[in-house]
C-alpha cells in the first residue's frame, strides 16, 4: 500500500496506534477540508482495489488537519470579534436594514457547482454577521429572550462539536446525566417532592404540545392506538392572553382549534378561574369532555400570570390535566422575592419552561417537566425502535431516553444550562431575575413620567407595555380618532428604528387597542441608561407624527 | 449619574455613540461576566433611584468585556484542542466508557447556590468532553451520521453566537433568505419543475410529522379546527422498515398507530406496491379512508430504497399523498451515478432529507420539501399571532416564514448547509456521496471475502448489514440453534468495543433474525484501512466467544 498506512487483520488497536502514530508523523493524519485533501494532489503511490486506479481515493489521504486547524481558528478569531464583541456593543448598530431584494444582492445566494476558497468563505461569514440582527446587543428588546451568556454560548460551542444525539446513555453519556440533573433540580424548584419527569426538546411550542399529549393518554391512553376519531369531542381550556401554541398543538393534535376554549382574562391578563369553570360546566352540559386546562405564567404580551392555585382547584374538582405554560414566566420561580405569581405551581401536572428566554441560555433552551412518576411520558410516546433501544445491552436501559420523545435525534440543550448554572450558582440566576424585574419597574415608572408615553398596564413581569404619543396627538380626547391614529404611530417607529439600527422592540394591537410598544427587560447587561435611551429613541424617532 | 453614561431626551444616536466612545475610554463597557462585573466591585458613585441605594446595580456595571473575552478565547481554544483535534484523531479513543453510577461521581453534576470560577469551568468543559462519544472520529459508525464538516460547524458557532429565530424577516433576514435559497436548490434537485415550499426543522421526525400533517389538511382540511372526532378513520401506508416516527407522528396526531398500515417489503427490504395495493383496496372496502403513503428512501437499519415511481403511480389511482421519507437517503440525489435509487422523486408530494446525515452538515439540518404552491405550509399550520405576525409591517411579510411552522423559534439550520455547499460546491457533495457507497461496497465485498463474516444483503447504499461469526459457531448448520448462539454475540462484542473505545458500530436484531451489525459509511474522512479495521476489530472482540 505504498505511501499510506494499512492493516492486516489481526492488528491489534495498539500496534495499529502506534502505526499511526509512526504514519503521523510522516504525515498521514486525515485532512477535514476538501480539495486540499482526498482526492487531490495525494502522490503517494496505492495499491488498487476492484477497479479503483492507482492514487486510490478510497486509501487514507494525506495530511490536512493543519489546514482545517488554521480555519478553524481564524473562523474562530472572526466569531469572537463580530459576532461576540462587536454585536454585543451598545455603540453598534442593532441591526443593518436592507430590503429582500437588497439583501439578495449583497449575499449572492446562489449555490453553484465548484466550492469558494476559504477566504471567501471567511468573508460571507462576516457578512452573514454584519446584515443579521445583533440580538446579545444591549439594545434589542424585541423577543423574550436577549443578551449574551458566555458560558451556556461555550456549551453550544461544545456540543456543536461533538455532536452528540440524545437517544441513548451509550451515545450521549455526559448529557443524558447533565439533562437529568438540571431536570431534577427543576423539578425540586417546582416543589414537586415525589419528584417527576421530563426532558428538553426543541422549543415551548413542542413542550405545550408535549403537555396535552399526555393529558390526552392519561384520560384516553387507547388514542394513542385507534386516534380520536374513536373518542369523543375532548376539550381544552385555555386563557385568552395565551400563546398561539397551544391552539397549533391542539390543530396538529387531531383535537381541533375550535376545541380549545378560551377563558377571558380580566384587565391585568389573568386568566379569571370562574370563568373557567362556568365553561367547564358548559361544556359538560353539551357532552363535550374536557381533559385539560393551560394556564400561562409570563402571558406572551403583557406578562401576565394566570392564578395557578384557583385554576389547581377547579381541575381537580373536574379532574383535569393541569399544564403551565412558564416557558416565558418560570424564571420567578429561581426568586425569593417573586416566585409567589406562580403560587401553587407544586399543584399542577406539567410545566414548560425555557431558561433560554429570562434565564438566558442560549438558543433553544427549553424544559418540559411532568409530575408523573408512573413513566407516562415514556408510555405515551415509547415506539420501541429495535434498532435503538435494544433491551439486551450491557447497561441500565433506563437511562436511555430517546423513547420519550417524538423527536429521534434530540439536542443536549440541557448541557447549555447546566454548565451556566454551574458558573453563576442558583444565587446569580436569582440576582439576575430580580435586576430584571427591578429594571422593569423603574422603566414603568419612567413611562409613567414622561409626557407622550402612557403605560397599557402596571407590569408585574418583565414586560412593559406602553404607548407614545406623539405631540401632534396629545390634545386629543381619549376616543376612536386617538386610537385610530395611534395604531399607525408604533409601525413607523418601528420602521425608523429598524432603517437606523438603533435598537429593535416589539409592537402589536391587542384585544382592539391600538398597536402600543412591548418592552421585554432581560439582560444583566441592560441598565437604566438603556431604559432611558429606549423612551428617548421614541421619542425622536416619533415627535413628528 | 456620577461616573456613568446617561443620556438625556432628544440626543441622538450620533451623539450617544460619540459619548459611549468617550465612556469606553473610562471604562464603561458592559460586563458580559458575573462577579467581575455587575453589583460587584463597581466603585463609581451613582445617583439613586426609587429607593435604590448608591452604587446602584441598574446602572450600568464597569467595564469587564476583557475578562469574557480572555474566559471565550481559553474555551475555544480548548475546543479545537479537544472536541475538534483530539476528538477527530483516530489514535484517540472514539468514548471512554463509564456506567452511569461511576460517570455521575466524575461529574459532579450538582447544582448549588454559588458559582464556580471560571478555571473550574474549563475543567468541567474538558471532563465533558472527555467522558463523550466522539461522534466525528472516524470509527464512529454507530449512527446515521458520523464526521466532522469544519464549514457547517464555523456556521454553527455563528448562530449559536448569534441567537437567531426564523418567525420573521425583520429577526432574520440572512438566514430566512438562506433557507429559501437552500430550500429552492434542493427542490430543485428533486426535480419539482412548478417549484415548492418548505422548512428547515428540528429533526426528520417533525418532517414526517409535517407530511402527514399536510395530508391530512389537504383532503379534510376541517379537521385542523374540528379534530378527528369529527373525521372518519383515516389510514396512513408505510413499509415495514420505515423509521418509527411515522408510527410516532400518527399517534401524536390523533390517527392513532392501528391506522398505520405496515406493507410488507421484499428480501431487500423494498415496499412490494402490489401489496400496497391490496392493502388500500382491503381497508376501503372496510370502510377506511387511506390519505397517505409513505415511502422511504434509505432505511434505518438496510438502507433500502422503496421503489418510488411504482408507489407513485399507485397514489396517483387513488388519490393519496405521496410523502417520500429521504432524511437518510436524499443525499443520492445529489450523485448522478445514484439518483436513479430515487427514480420518481419528482412525482411525490413532499420529501424530508436530512443533509446532518450523508451530507454532513452539522446537527440538526433537516429539511421539509412540499410540491405544493397554494400555501398549504401555511394554510395548515398558521395560527396568525398578531404579536408577531403583524401585517401592517414596512416589508413584505410573506418573507415572515414562522406561521409556516408549528415551532415558534426556530433555529436557522439551513446556513450550517448553505455555507459547506457553498465552500464545496455541488461536484464536491456528489464526489462524497460516491465515495461512501463505493467504501461500503468494499466494505461488503471484503466481509464477503473473509471467513467468520456473512452479509445479510448485497448493499445498494451506505448500511452494509453483516454478522460475525466466532470460530466456535463456524461449524453449525445454519438453523435455529446458530441463530441463538450467534444472537448473544454483537450485544458482546460492541460491550467490549465501547469498554476499549476501540470503535462504534451498532446492532440490532430484524425480522425475527439473530442481533447483526450495521455498519454506515458516511465520512469522507474514513478509508479502506478504517474498513478493515472493523472488521479486524471485531474478530479480535469476539473471537473467543
Amino acid at each position: 500500500m505504498g505511501g499510506v498506512t494499512c492493516f492486516a487483520p489481526g492488528d491489534s488497536l495498539q500496534s495499529i496506534q502506534h502505526r499511526f502514530l509512526q504514519a503521523d508523523l510522516r504525515g498521514a493524519q486525515k485532512p477535514l477540508l476538501p480539495g486540499s485533501g482526498m482526492g487531490s494532489g495525494c502522490s503517494c503511490s496505492v495499491s488498487t482495489y476492484g477497479g479503483f486506479p492507482d492514487n486510490d481515493p478510497l486509501d487514507r489521504p494525506p495530511l490536512d488537519f493543519a489546514a482545517t486547524e488554521s480555519f478553524l481558528q481564524q473562523s474562530m478569531t472572526m466569531i469572537l470579534e463580530d459576532a461576540v464583541k462587536k454585536a454585543t456593543d451598545v455603540r453598534q448598530k442593532v441591526c443593518e436594514w436592507h430590503s429582500p431584494e437588497e439583501l439578495k444582492e449583497l449575499l449572492d445566494l446562489e449555490l453553484r457547482d465548484s466550492g469558494e476558497p476559504e477566504a471567501r468563505i471567511l468573508e460571507r461569514c462576516r457578512d452573514a454577521i454584519r446584515y443579521s440582527v445583533k440580538t446579545t446587543h444591549p439594545h434589542f428588546f424585541n423577543q423574550l429572550y436577549a443578551g449574551l451568556e458566555p458560558y451556556s454560548l461555550v456549551a453550544s460551542f461544545i456540543t456543536d462539536a461533538l455532536k452528540p444525539s440524545l437517544y441513548t446513555y451509550e451515545m450521549s453519556p455526559v448529557f443524558t446525566l447533565m439533562e437529568n440533573a438540571v431536570l431534577r433540580k427543576l423539578i425540586q424548584i417546582v416543589g414537586w417532592e415525589e419528584g417527576g419527569d421530563g426532558l428538553f426538546n426543541a422549543g415551548g411550542s413542542m413542550s405545550n404540545m408535549y403537555a396535552m399529549n399526555l393529558a390526552r393518554y392519561r384520560n384516553f391512553p387507547e388514542i394513542k392506538e385507534l386516534g380520536n376519531s374513536a373518542a369523543p369531542r375532548l376539550a381544552v381550556f385555555t386563557s385568552q392572553e395565551c400563546h398561539y401554541s397551544i391552539s397549533k398543538a391542539a390543530a396538529l393534535m387531531g383535537i381541533g382549534t375550535k376545541n380549545v376554549f378560551v377563558v377571558p382574562s380580566d384587565k391585568k391578563g389573568k386568566m379569571i378561574p370562574s370563568a373557567l369553570e362556568e365553561q367547564i360546566e358548559s361544556l359538560k352540559s353539551e357532552g363535550g369532555v374536557p381533559f385539560m386546562v393551560n394556564a400561562t405564567a409570563g402571558t406572551t404580551v403583557l406578562g401576565a400570570f394566570d392564578p395557578i392555585d384557583e385554576i389547581a382547584d377547579v381541575c381537580e374538582k373536574y379532574k383535569l390535566w393541569l399544564h403551565v405554560d412558564a416557558c416565558w414566566g418560570g424564571a420567578v420561580l429561581m426568586s425569593n422575592k417573586h416566585k409567589l405569581l406562580m403560587k401553587g405551581i407544586h399543584r399542577v401536572d406539567s410545566v414548560a419552561w425555557n431558561p433560554h428566554k429570562m434565564l438566558m441560555a442560549c438558543l433553544q433552551c427549553s424544559a418540559f417537566l411532568v409530575r408523573d412518576k408512573t413513566r407516562l411520558l415514556q408510555r405515551c410516546h415509547s415506539a420501541r425502535a429495535s434498532y435503538l433501544f435494544q433491551q439486551d445491552k450491557f447497561y441500565d436501559v433506563s437511562y436511555d431516553t430517546g423513547d420519550k420523545s417524538v423527536q429521534c435525534s434530540r439536542k443536549p440543550d440541557a448541557f447549555k444550562f447546566w454548565l451556566m448554572w454551574k458558573a453563576l450558582g442558583t444565587s446569580e440566576l436569582e440576582q439576575r431575575v430580580d435586576r430584571a424585574l427591578a429594571m422593569a419597574r423603574y422603566l414603568a415608572d419612567e413611562i409613567t413620567k414622561r409626557e407622550g408615553f402612557r403605560l397599557l398596564m402596571e407590569p408585574e413581569y418583565a414586560n412593559v407595555c406602553f404607548w407614545y404619543i406623539p405631540p401632534s396627538l396629545r390634545d386629543l380626547p381619549d376616543g376612536p380618532v386617538l386610537q385610530e391614529k395611534l395604531h399607525n404611530v408604533a409601525p413607523v417607529v418601528k420602521e425608523r428604528m429598524m432603517k437606523k439600527g438603533s435598537m429593535m422592540v416589539g409592537y402589536q394591537p391587542h384585544r382592539g387597542q391600538a398597536n402600543f410598544f412591548r418592552m421585554v427587560v432581560i439582560s444583566p447587561q441592560v441598565s437604566r441608561q438603556d431604559m432611558d435611551f429606549v423612551l428617548d429613541e421614541i421619542h425622536s424617532l416619533g415627535k413628528d407624527l
